[in-house]
């Protein structure tokens, strides 16, 4: 077909921004391959819609809301005498469009359970290079942006810094769909702050309270949504449910899966073999939400009673109680704990470890350092956030916050 | 357990009203249940985020806001003076919380595919009756309300009517979502203006020009979302795929489905069966989005020519170009489309029905009569909006416009 | 001054749009001019602010928000391929805003009562000469624009049309500020369907649904705000106040109010005399509703029962009672109002006529005909609005709506 | 008049909430009153619109929506189990709506010019005391919460407190018209989590992320918009206007001024003369912001030139230039400044204090100690806001940060 003859649709409808514009015909093939289609059926917060119902928002709309604001942040850049060619223009949006299209289904608690030491970032790049060649070379300027190797670093600082366009985005629209008003942060006003200083990606001084007020936005948003308590104790019962789901399939068990969900449930494939295999790369690409959630509806009914119980569980939002403590619970009072549970539930001690554990988040809203968040200050001198701020506080927000999380079941 | 002794959370975040309240101990039991918390499964827009990607809003969302507006509803109401006892607000929550309840997966899409001659609503009042009985008959009054037996009519119209609290919710929910900013409705005002006279739901004199906005929003709403013609053409081609499916199944193919999917394709089951068999009602509780797209994903690489090919267009969004038209399409121009896409892709005529057809569609925004929106007039007369108004083209919404649409594959 | 010296402000916050680009360093220097300046002294919509509460910005907000606005709908245009060079814009711009720097305080209630038989179109001519000749005749080609002599109509248009940017911001401006939603139009959408055919603006066939909501908006916030009958009550309290503070200062007595204000009740100004003679003109440009409400207040106390009653009422927000009718008041209704009112307050019938009178009000949303909204159809044809769309009543929405008040005081 | 056959209208528009209702006859009696209706013509952010246009919300604004929180967190703090009567409801929703009855025109710039050493707060009792009266002594469990001599200290802290219905609406309502979109805070979400602990206003423990995003969302405000440096630079020059206009009065100069103006120019007031002498608080009834800015247009062509230039920079926006220093300015570079502007103006060094100064603002965000924002742990304990929170910085926001400015013509 003759690419010029398709109608290219241009703009897309958008809650958070209004309209999203597509700026150009690569991206447009792009968005329509079935790569990126795929992201349409990956949540962007997983499960947090068993707390916040209106969190359905998908990976796919990210991905179009930071390439949005990419296409703002050339402007605002370019508005203040930075030269960004129109190529480099292009590739940072196909490198936003692109960063996250690696991520399979339920990414953040299934990344290390489906494939083993490989991280959604080293199957992004994958994916980009196969599209590359598909593109016939149209994403090298793009890939270099994302791999920090192309000369200009800001441009990759765009993509992905502490200041980027990626979580300008999603503290914003994940914000939005959540009805966490407090955690709405002004992406007009900072990106229009954006500058850049011998190749950094600065925030003019005048910008600074909307910079702390996005990096205190950011702290908010973890504790109160992407470690909400039920947040982790319904993706801490995900995880056990594939866990088990591998152990039976490991067994010889035959489940209910997609073949897709199958070939991962089957293998334990490190990222030699993820790399090397190109089957493996093209099941994954067709791996989403859907292929999960559906085989975990049916294995409901499965005779392994640790696995049913567990997917209704989940289906049925019985989910675990979980505390979350300033400590680490002691041995003892989990090893008490699981046997209350093996007895009850008439299971070995070690299964146990399916219905009641424990574990640890950690967060820091903001590190300092070599990629740290500069501020230009009207004498031309470039601070960090946390030296320009007359915030005492920030600094100490540099701080990682650990907490534990302790989970079992409320009726035992 | 003990019922008091539970955990029960009150307070949902909503981004569309900011927060809703959870007013009932059984409230709180009925959103718990596996039958509502399916509801979670299925999209109040079927495939429209294929056009509008913010529309993942779910009939779980839904039915919690209509709920939010029953209250708000009840409560202006009664500070209009009329008398509604706690025992009825309770019932109108309930009635207006269930009644989406029987909604099976892509409703408005399959529900003359997966089962036939069964609306929803049927459905729906099946699953209240189980509901009924496994909460020791504590839903008699909801249900009276929702069949329209009890004899305070216009709590029936706040449920089912054409300005109930269904309506309310979904035009602003689904314009929240969708992006669509001028279908936004102010339901603020609109319950403010409320009142009941002689056991009519009215809405008071000053609140015609919301009416009528409200009436204009439901017109915009459908010809630019929910009769998009790009809606329209995923909605016909999921359709296909199923009738596919099922023709196949019953040619005796074992396709790739969940055990409660494979029910609905392997038997053609009659509103008579559904009902008599419980079995059938139990399946159908199971069904949701999720059963269906993961199926799809799946099939698209069957064996059989014409479902792996309408499979993989709908995964990847490579739908049917489609034409709205205000006239049917002629015979003729449809059969001779027809023979060009059989020989092109292999198929017989016959077969080619998959890939090029036509249809109809028809909305009136506003339908005067016995279950008009009545104004109450500052004399203390009730008019029908259309004769309150000074908008002399309302009256003429009310006509049902047709429209109609023809759908063939773009390459061809 | 070095003028490049100077540091100009570029951004603007803005509530409505999050902000506006003072876009060229000559719209800086017009901005900061006094006579724009005035601006921010005089409200968008006078007295509106006694029923909503919120309605307190001023036409220099407007202005603003209007050239905003301009600049968006330049760019669109642009993007269709249309040609408007870098001198047009900035043309545009200035046009639109200064479109409205004629106008008066409390303008449209004053407009025929400071000054007889002069428009404040007929001023903001007047003042764009003044300013034209202060800028060394660079507001030419905006003068030309304004008076749609230039040769692209258009853009003419986009100043002064049935879809220009004024109108557009107004009732985007307007609705937010009262809080009544439901006259939010979207800006966004309608600007981006904006398209020129033959030198007509026109808007594209899928905007049609977006043009026709504008049209409706602008029926509903006419009624509901503009012509709100406590807002219509208000303005005719203050029209009568000047009134009587007009003959009152004809008579020889002396009011408290600044000297600019002291020219316009002392002289009946006709349209030759205003415009012949600059010194009027200068004291029109130091009037705003400062010197109209700053004076009123002094006048509660004025020896004149009158004048003082009618201050005070207006003050104090003790407004006449307004009743709407769709027919005249029949005269001998008014009659024996005026005369148990000039009974009750001891004073003549003839004076009566200051707290018992009715009068007329009409709109009509949209007109057809020479200025009509086009829309492109996709066949290239252009089709009035009221044609291209499907709501019948559009075309009856052109018809002009007449209604009638009465005024008069509560307690009589 | 039978006070029971006025037609009391109880819902007003409000962009920020929706719809405020006004719950009872005496409150819509009270805002009726001319001392209240005052406010409506006392700009909440006196001169703020200078920099923000659309800061032009009034302080009669700002009292009807604290008055709508109050009555949403009596609500929320009944529905914890706390009983509150439906007269110190009542009285709770006076004492906030008349919180700020005392406020003078641009009061906190004026607060200390037209009347010496009085608060106010003090203005405000002395005008509750009158309405008292006036209103049969129906105020008077109002006036005691707003004093505190109230038993249930709880309301008053509601009243005036660090997390009171005030600060709540001033944050939300500022943040909304200035268009700071970063200052927004979740009022719903707060007032939610109020309850009262040993008759202390407290905060429940999930409520603790938004109390903090509170705190820091009052800091951004204060710098980012009531310390802006064109607000402090505007603010001073009407200080040093009125600073003028009294000192050529108290010479004997009779300038243009409403007569109330007029008094508070020509005497020296002390809080005793105030307080004493109801003449005074009379006038002080009758003053807003269009005695002030009325008179300063006409002060611009006034024969004096300090007055006259001084107020043509205020109307027409020529404001001198402020510099934010984290220092005092020395007192040489300010000497020699003003030595400089003397010789320029041709005025003497003592009157180039009008034009070259500089001065100090200060602003801590939280206080703890007695007046702290107490949390209720889950433990039941309650700790000050700094020690519930995990965020360090918190308490180093405590401190009271210093900055000084620096104001002179910006020509030199």
């Amino acid at each position: 077909m003759n690419k010029n003859l398709r109608n290219k649709r241009k703009i897309l409808n958008d809650p958070v921004y209004g309209f999203i514009n597509i700026p150009d015909d690569i991206i447009f093939d792009l968005i329509e391959h079935r790569y990126f289609q795929r992201l349409r059926r990956i949540l962007q917060l997983g499960l947090t819609n068993l707390v916040y119902p209106g969190a359905l928002h998908t990976r796919f709309h990210h991905a179009l809301g930071a390439m949005h604001l990419m296409g703002e942040a050339v402007n605002a850049i370019r508005s203040k005498g930075h030269r960004i060619s129109t190529e480099e223009a292009l590739a940072a949006n196909i490198a936003i469009l692109l960063h996250d299209i690696g991520h399979g289904p339920y990414s953040h608690t299934l990344e290390h359970s489906l494939v083993h030491g490989i991280t959604h970032e080293d199957i992004s790049e994958t994916f980009m290079g196969l599209l590359n060649r598909e593109f016939n070379n149209e994403l090298e300027l793009a890939i270099s942006i994302f791999n920090n190797t192309y000369k200009k670093g800001f441009l990759h600082q765009l993509v992905s810094g502490q200041l980027d366009t990626d979580r300008l985005d999603y503290l914003r629209r994940d914000s939005f769909f959540t009805g966490v008003s407090e955690g709405v942060i002004s992406t007009d006003r900072l990106i229009k702050m954006l500058n850049v200083n011998d190749d950094e990606l600065v925030i003019e001084e005048k910008g600074v309270y909307s910079a702390e007020r996005f990096i205190t936005a950011r702290r908010l948003m973890y504790w109160q949504v992407y470690f909400h308590k039920t947040v982790i104790s319904a993706e801490s019962l995900l995880l056990k449910i594939l866990q088990r789901a591998k152990y039976l399939t490991l067994q010889g068990e035959i489940l209910f899966a997609s073949p897709s969900l199958q070939v991962f449930l089957k293998n334990n494939i490190t990222k030699e073999e993820f790399t090397r295999n190109l089957e493996y790369v093209e099941h994954f690409s067709e791996l989403d939400d859907f292929d999960i959630l559906a085989a975990i509806k049916v294995w409901q009914k499965h005779h392994d009673f640790i696995l049913s119980e567990l997917s209704k569980r989940l289906v049925n939002r019985q989910l675990f109680r979980v505390e979350i403590l300033r400590a680490p619970v002691e041995e003892a009072v989990i090893a008490e704990k699981k046997e209350q549970v093996a007895k009850k539930l008439n299971i070995s001690i070690a299964d146990a470890d399916y219905f009641a554990f424990s574990g640890e988040i950690a967060n820091n809203a903001y590190t300092p350092g070599k990629d740290r968040i500069g501020v230009l200050m009207k004498s031309g001198e470039v601070l960090d956030i946390t030296e320009a701020s007359d915030q005492i506080g920030l600094e100490l927000m540099a701080k990682t916050i650990r907490k534990f999380y302790y989970c079992y079941p409320k009726e035992g």
